[in-house]
C-alpha cells in the first residue's frame, strides 16, 4: 500500500469517526422503507400473476403481430386499473417480420445416417428460402477469420456453418453470450461476401439440447441477404461429426420467414408523478416484444411485469416520489430497438431530464445485484447503499452495461442501471420453445422487482449527486 | 468508531502495508488454482450426467428400500470407476419406514363442497390409519401455544390441522422454513398430548400448489403415536376457508405406512489420500437417501453427486491433497441421521482427526457462498480467501449452521461448513413430487461443485490456522 492511499483511508476513517447521528437516523429509515417494500412484494406481489396472463392470454409477441398489438393493450389497461398518475403510448414504427410456417431441415445423404432431419428455427429478420428450399454442401467454421482463410473459393455456393459454442467456463453466462453472438448478428452477411448460399449458426445456448436458438440478425448494407437460421446445439455436435468424416454430403433448409412494410406499434408509459420535481424522470422498464417460439416468459415478461410491480408498490406503500417514475414498456427490442430510440428521441424532443433508468432484460431469477453505468459519483453513492442492499442477497454493484432500450438515452447523460439476476439458467431457453412461464419462479421474479424499487426509492429520495434534486 | 477500534484498524493497515511479495506470490498460485478447478468442472464435469442415472435409473431411496440399497451399490461402483484411493462402506442401522398404497382424503360434508378430494401425503415415520381411515371433525389452529389454549376439550377425538405457512417475507426460505418446521416435526405428538385422532400440517412449501410435501415427525416417548399426514398448500388455503363457514365438517383421511424393522445400510466413502497427513481428514458430504414421492435430485442427490464431483475433480487437475479427502455418502438423513451419527461415532472409535467437513444438503441451485460453524481464527482465514472466490459469484461467507449430517462432527470439534445455494426455489418442491432431474440445471449443480473443489483446495494447502498442519 503507498503511503498516499494510507493517508487517504486515515481520512475516511476520521470521518466515519465523526459521522453524524443525523446519518444513522437516516440510515434507520431507510432500511425500513426497504423492508416494507420487500413485505409488500413478496405478500401482495402481482407480477407473476400478470406475468401469467401476458404469456398464456396473449404469448409470444414479436414486434408488428397481433400478438403485439395485445400485449401494447394488456399493459395499458393494467397500468390504467393500478390507477397510475399517467398512463400513455408513444407511437413508434416497428419492423413486421413474419416465421411462416415452420422450417424443416434435412442432413440429405450422410455416409452413415442416410436422411436426418435435425432441428432449426429461423433467424429473425432473415429472407426465407421460398417453398423450393435451398439444397448445399457445408463449410464449417469457427470465426470470421477462418472464413476469410477459406475465402471464395471454398464458401461459394455452399452453407456456411458457423458452430463455435459458447464458453462454458466463463462464471457470467451473459459474457459467453457476447463472445458467441457475431455468428448469429454478422454470420450470415460475412458469409454472403464470399458467395455463400445460406448460413446456419449453432444456437447460442449453454445447454445441450434439441431446441433451436432463435434471435435477429443484421443484413449488412449492399451485400446480398442469404437465408439464416440457428441449428440446436445437439444437432450442430451430431453435424460437426458426421461431417469429419463426410465433408460434402448435402444439407437441405427451407424456411418461409420474410419481412413486411413496418407497422405502427407503441412504448407503454405509466408513470407516479412527483411532488417536488415532476419534470425529472426515474425510469424502470423492460421490452414488451419477444420471440414467437414461445411466450416469452424470462425474455422479457419478467421485466414488464416487475417494471410495473415497481410503481404498484411504491403507490401501495404510500411512498410519495420527488421526481416522477415511470414504468416504460418498450416496443421491438429484439430485433429493432426502435421503441428504446424512440423514447430516447421524445425524451430530447420534449426536453424531458432523465436522471436515472433502470432496465430488467436478463430474466425474472434470482437477483444478484444491479450493473452501473453511470458517472463516478453516483457509482460512490450506489456503493454506499451496498449495507442496505446486502440482507436481501444483492453483493454485486460493479461497473457496466445497462440495458438495451434504455442505452439509447446515454448521449443524455442518463445514469444507466442494469438489474443483474443469476445469469446460469438464462441462455439454457433464451429465444427458444422453452421459455415459457412455468419455468418462472415466483419468488424469484419477485425479488427482482422488490430490489429494483428499493434502489429506485433510495435514487429519489437521497439522489445520486450531493446536490439532491439533480446534476 | 470507537478509538480502540480505530487503532486496531491502524494496525490491521500497517500489516498489510509491509504484506510480503511472497503472499502476493501464492494468491497469484491459488487464483490460477482456482480457475483450473472451475474450468474442469464446467466443461468436463460428470455431476449432471450422474444425477441423471441415479434419478432415472435409481429414482427416490427412502432408508431401508431396495431403492436405497441399489444407491449404495451405485455410488460404491462410480468411485471405485473413478479410481479413487480408497472406496469403502460403513454399515449403519437405519429405520424401515414404508408408505405402503397411495394416501386419500376427503372433505366429507362441506356444505359448499359436498364431498371433496384432496392432497395429501404421510408424513415419513408415520402410523398408518389402516384401510378403514379416520373420520373427525378438524380443529384449526397456527402453532402450539392456541393447541394449548383450546385444551383437552375442544381438541379431544378431533384432527389437529396445523395451517401456520412459511413466511413469504424471509429472504432466506431455509430460515422461514426453521420458523414453520415444529408443526410437521413435533405438531402430530403435541396434538396427541390432547387426545386428538390425527395431525394434519400444511406443506412446508412456499409455492401455492397441490403437491402435498412429506418429510419425518418425530414422536414423542411415551404419547400415543397418532396418523399424520402433510396436505398441498392450496388445499390448506381452501379446507381453512371452508372451516370458517363450517367448522363442523367431517374430514376422512387413509394412510397405509407402517414402521418396520431397522435394516442395515451403509455409508459409502471414497477416498483421495493425503501426501503429508494422510492420517487427517477432510469430508465433503451429502445424503444418499431421499424420499419416495420422486427422484431425490435436489434433495440430496445433488449433494452426493457433487461431493463425488469434487474428488473427480482434484484427481483430474492432480491435486495431491496433504490431507486425506473423503467423499461421504450418508444413509438415513431424512428420517433418523443414523449415517451422520455412525460417521462420527466411527471416527471416534478409529481416533480419526477430522480437520473440516463441508456439506452439500440444500439444492443444487447457484451457490452463493458458504455458511460457517467453525473458529473464529478459521473463520477469519475464511475470510481471508473472499478475494479469490468473489469472481466466481462466491459472496456469502457468514456463521451459521452447516449440515445435518456433518453436525455429528461438532463434539470432536470438527469446523463446518454448509455450502448454501440461492434458497428461492428450494422450498417449492423439497419432499414434494416435483423433485425431479428435470428441473436441477446443469450449470448451478457443476457450479456447486466447483465452489466446494475450490474452498477444499484452500482449506488443505493453506490451513484454517496459522499453524497449518492442524489445529
Amino acid at each position: 500500500m503507498k503511503a498516499s492511499r494510507l493517508l487517504l483511508l486515515l481520512t475516511l476513517l476520521c470521518t466515519s469517526f465523526f459521522a453524524s447521528a443525523q446519518q444513522e437516523e437516516e440510515a434507520r429509515v431507510e432500511a425500513k422503507m426497504i423492508r416494507s417494500i420487500y413485505d409488500e412484494v413478496l405478500t401482495e406481489g402481482e407480477a407473476y400473476e400478470n406475468l401469467r396472463y401476458l404469456c398464456k392470454n396473449i404469448g409470444g409477441r414479436v414486434a408488428g403481430s397481433p400478438q403485439g398489438a395485445a400485449a401494447v393493450e394488456w399493459g395499458r389497461q393494467l397500468m390504467e386499473a393500478y390507477g397510475f398518475d399517467k398512463v400513455f403510448l408513444q407511437e413508434v414504427m416497428v419492423p413486421h417480420w413474419v416465421r411462416g410456417e415452420k422450417e424443416v431441415a434435412r442432413i440429405l445423404n450422410s455416409k452413415k445416417l442416410g436422411t436426418e432431419e435435425v432441428n432449426i428455427t429461423a433467424l429473425g429478420n432473415a429472407v426465407g428460402t421460398g417453398a423450393g428450399g435451398i439444397v448445399a454442401q457445408l463449410v464449417e467454421v469457427q470465426d470470421f477469420d477462418e472464413l476469410a482463410a477459406l475465402g471464395r473459393e471454398k464458401v461459394e455456393g455452399k452453407i456456411v456453418f458457423f458452430n463455435r459454442p459458447m464458453d462454458q467456463t466463463q462464471i457470467q453466462t451473459s459474457t459467453a453470450y457476447g463472445m458467441a453472438g457475431n455468428q448469429r448478428r454478422s454470420g450470415p452477411s460475412e458469409a454472403a461476401k464470399y458467395g455463400a448460399v445460406g448460413a446456419m449458426v449453432r444456437s447460442l445456448s449453454t445447454d445441450f439440447d434439441d431446441y433451436p436458438h432463435t434471435g435477429s440478425t443484421v443484413y449488412t448494407f449492399n451485400v446480398p441477404k442469404i437465408p439464416a437460421i440457428a441449428i440446436s446445439t445437439n444437432d450442430a455436435d451430431l453435424l460437426s461429426k458426421l461431417l469429419k468424416d463426410d465433408p460434402e454430403l448435402n444439407f437441405y433448409f427451407e424456411t418461409h420467414c420474410q419481412m413486411l412494410e413496418d407497422v405502427m406499434s407503441y412504448n407503454v408509459v405509466g408513470e407516479i408523478s412527483g411532488t417536488e420535481n415532476p419534470e425529472e424522470y426515474i425510469v424502470v422498464g423492460g421490452h414488451l416484444d419477444s420471440w414467437d417460439l414461445a411466450e416469452g416468459a424470462h425474455d422479457d415478461g419478467a421485466g414488464v411485469v416487475q417494471s410495473i410491480e415497481v410503481l404498484r408498490t411504491l403507490k401501495a406503500i404510500g411512498y410519495q416520489p420527488r421526481r416522477s417514475i415511470r414504468a416504460v414498456l418498450f416496443a421491438n427490442e429484439e430485433n429493432g430497438l426502435a421503441g428504446g430510440k424512440k423514447y430516447a428521441e421524445l425524451a430530447e424532443e420534449k426536453n424531458e431530464k432523465h436522471y436515472a433508468a433502470i432496465e430488467s432484460d436478463a430474466g425474472g431469477f434470482a437477483p444478484r445485484g444491479f450493473s452501473l453505468d453511470v458517472s463516478d459519483e453516483a457509482y460512490n453513492r450506489i456503493q454506499s447503499w451496498v449495507p442496505l442492499l446486502a440482507p436481501y442477497d444483492l453483493h454485486k454493484f460493479d461497473k457496466g452495461g445497462s440495458g438495451a432500450d434504455i442505452s439509447a438515452l446515454k448521449p443524455q447523460g442518463v445514469d444507466l442501471i442494469g438489474l443483474r439476476p443469476d445469469s446460469q439458467r438464462y441462455f439454457d431457453m433464451h429465444h427458444s420453445a422453452q421459455d415459457v412461464f412455468e419455468i418462472v419462479d415466483r419468488r424469484e421474479l419477485l425479488l427482482g422487482a422488490a430490489a429494483m424499487t428499493s434502489l429506485i426509492y433510495l435514487i429519489d429520495s437521497q439522489g445520486l449527486y450531493e446536490d439532491q434534486r439533480g446534476k
